[in-house]
């Protein structure tokens, strides 16, 4: 009889070799699942690897484009952003994987998916409730196997030692090269750095970390100047200094990535608050992002109402964020309130010309061929057309009624005009 | 019979040499009113030219404490920013120049107080909301003079040459000096740059606009360090590279301002929505602020609550940069607002190391002698004490309750795994 | 050569009977316009006076289809409600009437539109924005004549006595009724009462005063039973106590004010902050609405996700209910809120028990034939069915993570745990 | 040696009596706590029962106090209410009943707490979640026993026929009376409702469950009229329609409870929806707390400025009372959100005159002898002083810029001023 299948996120890694070998001693047939969402990998050697640990099938998905278009680009048109620094890379990146994962879990007929995320982190959420969300388009009775929140498991591989004891007895090929002291996780959105040195969170990380960027000291000593043009809120066209022009979302993407790596731009360090309520130490390099979000953020002060921004920023920005980071892709709110967003980017069409130069991105300048909200006539200080300076009087003396009676009351109560 | 009395705030410029001699002119005696909020500036001269266009008195205030103490670190503590970008400089001096012009008016028993803002623009609101709010404190029947939006004066002064015409009719002493091609207003927290060759949102700035930043371009090539404590989210002593230690508020805000001017720190340019509903191109520069924001934001991921940042982040943060950008800083709702801030900054304890290089400014580190929101020990993915893995299946299992039911009625509705 | 002409929205009453002589003495030849918007009007006897006067044509629209389905289901929707107790009905006929109005002023060449609207109020400015934001489909060069805002206007007429001396000085027919002490405006979705013996606060109204609604003393002493049933949250069948079933939007809205109006049902007396920041008391009595929001709000208990319904509860309904308040409905702003909101009411579907009976409106019960958020199952306390109890103990682990550092930091601080 | 002791929340009923024995069975002595938040029992009885059953003590707590002031008046203060219709009556009781469980179980040396509560409800999260923030107060090791979600009793306990076998063999008296086919929960903030019959939300509720209010179709056939008074937002003074006046909190309190109860107030039946994702339909009576918010709502029209308000309703409103609602009073986000609302109701003053008619609260007429936001004179359309009409027309020309270019745009775009 046919043993129950398991598609496994696989890595190539420890971790989840030793999750592979041990659900294969749990009864399992395993399925070693890969997503490409661009980091640096290879992928030849995970299937060889899986194959030899004991999979019965080693299965890799190019989602690159789908987490471009679908995320990263969504997240740029509500100028998406956590706590005020995480461009939310890894968080965008989950929904995809998942969705794959759940679809490579249905085309081979598994009974359940498995992860080797912690127990501590986001990522097993972000991870359980996509297959949740999605399980019922799949196979409703689809299993989430966790190891690391399983006291069989977590308890029989305490430590690393642990690990490594036990890859050498069931003869698991283990890299010789030495862990970093830092845990990561690459795409095409970013790198991420945490856990291991980096938890004591004033212990500057080593410049040698940084994957997808090179340092700022030693990035050109000359600016490098693109235009970045959006079409409905969506990057559409990027043109390099040397006049090469780029339209295909993947590999304007990835351009942008090459640029801003080799200007250091994008390093964010920061302690941040995982959904599960523990303060964590994540850094984050993520070069295309911070430049398309600079840019789009600036073209929105040419091309977008003031209160739709407004309504915008305090309401989409932090609530898409959130949501994201904390691995409620699939909800009902997040499709509420994408229908305002979407509609908000109707108008942002135009062009941003932007310098990047030692870590820091800079707009130098942008317009639009179709949007007319903005008008130099209009704002001019100088010009009267169409404006009645009257106008004003009469907008400040309606405006005054409410701070004058809070004025009144002020003085009812006998304060003083002396510093507050 | 004595004359009645106006207390006009003057700058010593063109346009309101034209409106004190204009005043005169209307029968009025002019007190000539500079606040002094760290720009840089000839008062000596400035007084000088007052007195010899006619005023009855001259009248210089150092506000420069006030600004930094009550409205600069208020700002840092509400990690107020506009728009995403504009850290308020302008906005923040406008209520403690008001409030000082108010009190000159009441100690020289003016029956006005007038100004040289332009129809168009914000100043002008912020200046009279606050004239309003604080008028029942001084003298309820005080008036505003606005001559920018008196037809009698703006249909007679309908250009710079009108105004430079009359200067030479009566006599005002006109600097020889060029005008720069745009406008700008100065004081401690930056030096904003507006109008003239600006107004096409697509022009760059001249690298020699920026008045308090070196270019990046051309500064140091070696980064400089130096560590940032705060006490209840107050900036509260800075440590140089040198081992200097600062702890008074304005020289710790000027020497920030120093170290950030040298090194290129805190250029913004961006269009903007004016509180009159017209956009507005404007370019500012902030050293200090810019660094005192960023040190701030990241020690609170350090020492403040998930939920209390969350909330404060959606409601103070905005709202609060709002209601000073439209200069509602006298008004019952940023009283409101800053109850629930003042109340959050009883644990932003602590030290942020910092770095500025070529424009950037990058944190270090950070860590708290007296805040423990944060533990490494929680944080370790390594480390399960006071933790079960176990408790997280269980909340995963409680959150998904939600998005399970939006699986299903996708599934029910036809939907599939395909991309979205 | 043709007098310029001006569309001027015409009551019958005194005010505007005078606007259209004084139209006329100014040069204009007027068209009066009337909006059917389901008040009880004597639309004949309105143009028979209108044309009296002098207008050159009086034109009557009937609005009401437009009424109840543009704005009144819309706001049905939204759960819209203004400080808590205003359902808006004067708010909500006032873009469909200026739309009208507009329309009729292009149709006849009209260069102006004209209202009788004081200058204190808030309608002024919905209709203005209204007007203002049409005009460039209409003809951008219109004009608005505000008589009550005009110095020329207001300084003749200061008084009701100036306005009765003129009626009677230039022959207009003013009606022998003594006029009410309050002013009133009705339309399907309620009858407004403000000003008069209303301006002091403390005043109860008289039980006489309430035009849409009997008194809940003088009501049936049986309750009366009925059904609503909501499609896409659109109120899409009645189905009354005697079996008659509504389906039309029109014939359901007015049934609902018919059986309202017998209950005394939604009658409202608050103090309310208009637009331009001066507090007034405004009576009003909105049986259809009432009735109509409280199932809407009871129906989306029942099929509304919870995370959907809190932020269109923050987001939606409080600033769709403000903007409408405000004037602002031809706004981007308000475009950009309704994607949402149209977005959520997918899933509302479904029929609401609904009980009249002296005053109050009850919900008997409610059913989803489509709809599944709901599981008796699920929901109740004796099955395990699809739930461990062991899931809650770890989502209360995770959850508690936050709060107990939150106590232990109290601890820390030496509270006790005596009342606070 | 001793047995380590427990504090159980024991309510003298067949599950309570239930788990009091099993947990003497798992080797505890167990002291059994009550606590008096207002609700008619017999603490006599059931101190016998306790003992009986083999408590080693019995304690109740009289929490009445604390309960309206520290909680319900809280609530009044902040407009409290969940989901558009839920007054919190028994989310405002747990944290006063946390915390004397708490104190209790310090007095007593106790090691655990525990309660009866189900692990599908909102309660055993509030008690739980008070418990974890409380612990360090008392005794940082103290432990929560939660029967209902402990494998070892629920799978024992399957149905109340399982309670009822167990009390039989290990003599637990059981109450001839029938249960009530619905659970409830009552204090003096009102009744709940909800389980057995009521899990079908089509289900009208039987006349006879509701056991705070008489029916309204049996209430008084004459309305009852009275006055409350407010000071900072607290009520302070209640005056009868016989002229009674009853200034102590708890008297004011219940005396409310009493006329509501009367008059048939404060009935409320809804689908709610649960902290841990299910939905859950709810029946509440809360005659004092429906009066005392439609009280405190209107006085606040009166007597707060606009725009405090207006941030009041959309972040304190809705954010405190889902906290409340969460189980998350102690927690630092209700602190943080409390600083604000407690300064705000610094100008809540005055007195509303209310009556109570066959379910429904009206308001008669309001005044504060002490607040001056509201004026009838500048209210009044009839009235000039202090205002100028021209004024609103630069008000509305100003406040058309951004709806001009709204409709400019649309105009461009091709669209026409038919219906939408």
């Amino acid at each position: 009889m046919a043993k129950p299948k398991v598609c496994l996120a696989y890595s190539g890694g420890l971790d989840t070799s030793v999750i592979l070998k041990w659900l294969i001693e749990q009864g399992y047939d395993v399925v070693a699942f890969m997503a490409d969402v661009g980091q640096v990998e290879d992928f030849a050697a995970a299937e060889k690897k899986a194959l030899a640990v004991g999979a019965v099938k080693f299965v890799v998905e190019d989602l690159k484009r789908e987490f471009v278009e679908e995320l990263c680009f969504r997240a740029i048109q509500c100028n998406a952003i956590f706590e005020d620094r995480y461009l939310l890379g890894t968080s965008l990146a989950r929904p995809v994987i998942a969705r794959a994962q759940m679809r490579v879990a249905q085309q081979n007929e598994c009974i359940a998916v498995s992860h080797g995320c912690t127990g501590k982190g986001n990522d097993q959420v972000r991870f359980e409730l996509a297959f949740y969300a999605i399980q019922f388009l799949v196979q409703p009775s689809i299993k989430v196997i966790a190891p690391w929140r399983l006291p069989e498991f977590f308890e029989r591989f305490a430590g690393r030692n642990d690990l490594l004891d036990y890859s050498a007895q069931v003869g698991i090929p283990v890299t010789s090269t030495k862990a970093k002291p830092w845990s990561m996780d690459e795409n095409l959105a970013h790198c991420s750095y945490e856990a291991g040195i980096l938890e004591d969170p004033d212990v500057t990380p080593p410049d040698d970390m940084w994957k997808l960027t090179d340092s700022p000291l030693t990035a050109p000593n000359t600016p490098e100047e693109f235009n970045l043009s959006f079409e409905k809120g969506i990057p559409s066209k990027l043109t390099t200094a040397s006049g090469q022009t780029l339209t295909d979302s993947v590999e304007l993407f990835t351009t942008l990535n090459a640029i801003g790596r080799k200007h250091g731009i994008g390093r964010v360090d920061i302690v941040e608050n995982r959904f599960i309520g523990i303060k964590s130490r994540g850094c984050y390099d993520s070069p295309a992002m911070t430049i398309l979000r600079a840019a789009h953020v600036d073209l929105e002060g040419l091309v977008l109402d003031r209160e739709v921004r407004a309504l915008r920023d305090q309401f989409v920005t932090f609530n898409w964020s959130k949501l994201l980071y904390n691995g409620l892709y699939f909800s009902p709110e997040r499709e509420f309130i994408e229908k305002s967003v979407l509609a908000s980017q109707d108008t942002v069409n135009g062009t941003v010309r932007l310098c990047v130069y030692k870590g820091a991105v800079s707009v130098l300048g942008r317009f639009s061929e179709t949007e007319k909200l903005y008008s130099a006539e209009e704002s001019s200080m100088d010009s009267l057309i169409d404006f009645s300076p009257v106008d004003t009087t009469g907008f400040i003396g309606i405006s005054k009624i409410r701070v004058a009676k809070y004025g009144q009351a002020k003085a009812d109560a006998g304060e003083s005009l002396s510093r507050a």
